[in-house]
């Protein structure tokens, strides 16, 4: 059977000010429909149910979990006692699975990032899944780049370079970290280098297995709290266990060492909206290419994206602007710098200002 | 004896939103020491004393006036039932004077205005008290211009080029509205231009003389209540007059018209401070040439001003911007757009906005 295994355990900082410590990004609603989250989870209906669907994240976040996603069974939220970063997180996955279906094929989904053909994207899935019941075998997504982007990792596949051709996985040869302009625009060119997606399918025995192998620490870890998944001990054994963990990746720790690694080359209109002006670029703009959300008034201005919540918010004379206004706190920001927001979190708890973080 | 005619009428909607209709512009502290018409009182200190300065205000602020100036004696403070530009307004001041002193001389400023050298600012305004004791002359301050500015009107003079070579009063050649770059060019260039500041020196007596030449409704409507002036039944007599009276300012309805028209250039640092621009440039700088008042964060940001009163604003890569945030509103405004700020506080009143206006 497939389940989704949904890692919603991330802070988000970079949507400073709506995100906050208490409210993460996948939390939010962004786009004006539902939160990040929700969508996920919709985003799955025809494919995997709600029921068949498992959350990961922090355990200060169940609560909300359960109230934005009514339709998820409570015991398929998975409270993370600390966090250790994805790969103790996919190996509780995979060990609350293997403990109802031992036969369980994982897809892994981040929470919070946006596709926005939804038929393709489950027609992606379905060719990873068939592929991931090879012995052995680990598939990620790779999103067929469209421009020289330099905050994604890339992927690099062995086959030929029109991969649009036939929905197909093809062998994974390298992983690369995100990359300077120049060799993001050399990935770009060569054909064969995909963007990561951070989506991942497997069976959960083949993901333990290859965790034996290249995360032993972990592996161990979890498999000693596996008898208690389901049971009233669980929550205690999976503290123990993420304790004894290594913080590290699912990249790093399994996917860059283990040898049957596949990638399906896709285009399912995939963003991981990573900053406010991801978000900008994503959503429909009025005719002066602006994004206003709530009060707004603007004279004389485009290009720029307000979120004014209840308060009123007037711009007069701005371009490529990012502004964000909420109860306590107002961001304005220059379309090219949203990256930095990021620094601001930073700041905040640096210089006793983490009642605004 | 000399008195102070301080005009505290307007609404400054250019400082909008931290002006309101309930808080207008003279009220406002935008320089971090007091508000501009506690600075326009305190200027005097030395010259003329709180006792001897009356302030001519709509009678909605006649609450505010008094709380921000203790040292003004409640009667003192003369209350508009109605705006009717500036003319009517200093009939009712001239009249109120004659009742006590028939030998009144009256400096008549604008109280929200700035003027940074203020020993120089009392020895121009001894020089025009001296002037206007002349029959029948009417004496204003010129500055003497240090750039071509559009935004103020000019008052060409008739005499030297070098005017700042010693204080002396000018005869008035001609007014001249505001004018378009070219035209403020020439003017600068010419020497013989100076920005019209809107203060103006005159006995009493000589001001009511010469309105009921060239102004005989407005001089007739305030010489039926002059007998009213400081008795219970002033309030009321005062209403009628203003109803009688023509909607008008000083400039126009006398100043253009009279003979006898003097003006002292001078150069005391003056600034009518009309916008947020101009609240900007008067400030103290800090190494990014930012101006920043409250709670603020800035991040690879210049030459801006933030307002931010209680909560927190945080720029990013924003430049050239001005930032005011109260409690209900926040204008996020281009520093070559600040002119523009008025037309929202119109876009307001028009569109049931009237609450933030």
């Amino acid at each position: 059977m497939n389940y989704a295994v949904i890692m919603a355990g991330g802070i988000g900082s970079r949507f400073w000010p709506m995100s906050r410590r208490e409210r993460p990004k996948q939390f939010l609603n962004v786009f004006g429909d539902a939160t990040l989250i929700q969508n996920t989870v919709a985003r799955l209906q025809g494919f995997i149910p709600p029921e068949r669907c498992l959350i990961v994240t922090h355990e200060r976040y169940v609560k909300q979990t359960q109230e934005q996603l009514p339709a998820v069974p409570p015991e398929n939220i998975l409270a993370e006692p600390i966090s250790r970063n994805t790969a103790p997180c996919i190996a509780y996955g995979a060990a609350r699975l293997m403990a109802d279906d031992p036969d369980a094929t994982m897809v892994v989904l981040p929470a919070d990032h946006v596709v926005r053909n939804v038929q393709q994207f489950h027609r992606v899935l379905q060719v990873a899944i068939d592929k991931a019941q090879d012995p052995g075998a680990l598939v990620t997504i790779g999103i067929t780049p469209t421009h020289p982007e330099t905050g994604y990792g890339y992927i690099q596949f062995d086959g030929d370079t029109a991969p649009d051709a036939a929905l197909q996985p093809y062998p994974v040869r390298t992983f690369a970290e995100k990359p300077d302009l120049a060799t993001a625009e050399r990935f770009v060119d060569s054909g064969d280098f995909l963007w990561n997606s951070g989506m991942f399918i497997w069976r959960a025995d083949t993901i333990l297995g290859q965790m034996k192998t290249h995360l032993p620490q972990a592996y161990n870890a979890f498999a000693a709290a596996q008898d208690a998944m389901g049971t009233p001990d669980e929550k205690e054994a999976v503290r123990g266990a993420f304790q004894q963990s290594p913080r590290i990746s699912i990249d790093y720790g399994v996917m860059e060492r283990a040898d049957s690694v596949f990638v399906v080359p896709a285009s399912f209109g995939w963003s991981d909206v990573g900053d406010w002006r991801a978000v900008y670029e994503m959503r429909e703009k009025d005719e002066h290419g602006n994004v206003l959300e709530g009060n707004t008034i603007v004279h004389d201005s485009s290009r720029s994206l307000v979120y004014a919540e209840d308060r009123l918010v007037v711009l007069v004379g701005i371009h490529d602007t990012m502004v964000v206004h909420t109860e306590d706190a107002t961001l304005i920001c220059h379309k090219d710098s949203t990256q930095q927001v990021k620094n601001v979190v930073e700041y905040l708890h640096a210089h006793q200002l983490a009642a605004y973080a």
